[in-house]
């Protein structure tokens, strides 16, 4: 795991380099098809960029986007009209079961389908009217970093195609973003630490970050073992923040930019009831009291802050999982294909 | 909370009484109409209700549904293309901030807005088209109940005007199958004593069950202060499920239909974990081995579960609250109208 997180600027400047002609492609394929709907399809990690890609697509193209329920379409065989929608599949190995069935079904409803894939050989890539693929290596470990942050690249380059809010130039930077936020490498080490003990812990964030919160939360589960909630700021006061008392453990995510208003206010409400408070935040800026803070190093605008936040996410799984005595590449109970339909 | 449990057949009833002719009328303005896509919008509770929407109208009526990411809308500014749209908005109080700026947005940019509420006089019904409302009586407890079955109600009356899988003579049959399900009020007030203990636990249900996972679980978060995790039987098989170790609990919604076998393999394989389960599933089903199981009275059709299952959990959520000294009408840090923008 740890070797693939530092895999990561490579593998983002190699797709980079290998998809920006394609995207250039599909602009043209795109203005002649006139989507009207995108659909994105996937399981695990993939949901979580699914769920990225949902945000930064609806932003930044003004089509509607829909997360696809696989088992509508693999247990109840809706029969959903997608003419003019654009069905995206999005799998590490390409060989999820439901999603390759979604992925079927919905070319048989008149969709476009497009596959965003690690594995050029995998059963997705073969099937799809499209392949935009992702070159960050064959995956070793079970906990997925490179590969998550491979998909996220492609889907700013899907969205590059589609609209004209993100442009290649700025999705050329991200790899030496990665590559900055390595460097809180020793700092999360020793932080660590601290967290030893932690058994339960909630994960917030929003908009175009709110994935993020899955994404770590969901490492924090494989890798860890720790009971790890994952809400938007939002979502989090109808509800879910009747949990919090003294000492619960709440990751604030909170890059500069349109999100970060909400999440002040809400680690300002955190501090009031005695949390412990842990916000990712950026260099600069002027940050609401917290328990422990990190700062991502450089300027980042934020629609491109998610690949340079959850950099520092993974390391602290990663980091966390050691000094709980765990292995991070071999959780218990997974596998790193998981078959389900 | 409890009171308030109790008065739902009565408040499903009515909600179907008033409503059933206005359902009608709908079928023939959406026919004129041609929606080619749904969008639901809510917060907390609501927002369960709209997973469900999503499932039942996707299932039923073949038109494609997204749940709406309101920060795109509220913090983004993104302009999307909503003609052919329907846009819903679901709000027990119809005073959401954020749920009615996207309405207002939606309309703008090409949508007919629906209402579902239960506050006919609320900003929300008086910014869209039209109105649904949810006939429960007055919400005095902080935790949904009567409002989430009633906003159920109100999306399968929906369902039946843009469908033909879901009829009104067997929505009719709702209220009485609800109060069966009031019948199991003894036997969980018994159970919850086991669980006086419990911290945290997961919810798995899925497919059309899916959003009772999510609504079981925010009612143990809200009223019992538990850290309840949620997921769909295939999701959790996708990571969190290295969460599991012994005595780690599971609570398994698993009617009899299209999703039982996922959930009953994923509870033999929780049984060689040795972990936890409490199942609520149906009079006449075939279990797998389980710690405890409730069963559900009579039989009922898959599509038109997720009534009757989730009154039991509002039950045991209650009775919960109450063995472990806590007051399930005032949880802490939280109110009944949640302002979020």
């Amino acid at each position: 795991m740890m070797d693939e997180i530092f895999e990561q600027p490579r593998a983002l400047e190699r797709t980079f380099r290998a998809e920006r002609e394609h995207a250039a492609d599909f602009r043209r394929l795109s203005r002649h098809r006139n989507f009207r709907l995108i659909v994105l399809v996937a399981r695990g990690t993939s949901d979580n960029a699914a769920t990225f890609g949902r945000y930064l697509l609806e932003i930044a193209t003004g089509i509607p986007v829909s997360l696809a329920a696989p088992s509508v379409h693999t247990l109840y065989h809706a029969r959903l009209d997608f003419r003019q929608a654009l069905v995206v599949g999005i799998s590490q190995s390409g060989e999820g079961t439901d999603i390759n069935m979604v992925l079927r079904s919905a070319r048989r409803r008149g969709a476009y389908t497009l596959a965003i894939t690690n594995e050029a050989r995998s059963t997705m890539a073969s099937l799809a009217d499209d392949v935009f693929l992702v070159r960050a290596g064959r995956q070793r470990s079970v906990a997925a970093t490179k590969t998550y942050t491979g998909q996220l690249m492609v889907l700013y380059l899907l969205t590059a195609a589609l609209g004209s809010h993100v442009t290649l130039e700025s999705i050329s930077e991200i790899p030496g973003r990665a590559k900055q936020a390595l460097r809180l490498e020793e700092e999360l080490r020793e932080l660590v630490e601290r967290y030893r003990y932690m058994r339960v812990c909630t994960v917030v964030a929003r908009g175009i970050n709110y994935a993020n919160a899955f994404e770590l939360a969901l490492k924090l589960m494989e890798t860890c073992y720790v009971v790890a909630e994952r809400f938007s700021s939002a979502d989090f006061r109808h509800g879910p923040i009747a949990l919090i008392e003294r000492d619960f453990p709440v990751i604030l995510l909170m890059p500069p930019g349109r999100t970060f208003r909400a999440l002040a206010r809400l680690a300002e409400r955190l501090d009031e009831l005695r949390a412990e408070t842990l916000v990712f935040s950026s260099e600069g800026a002027r940050l609401p009291r917290a328990t422990r803070s990190v700062r991502v190093p450089g300027e980042i605008p934020e629609i491109y802050s998610p690949i340079p936040y959850i950099i520092p996410g993974q390391l602290f799984a990663a980091f966390l999982a050691e000094v709980k005595g765990l292995d991070p590449d071999k959780p218990r109970s997974l596998h790193i294909v998981t078959r389900t339909v």
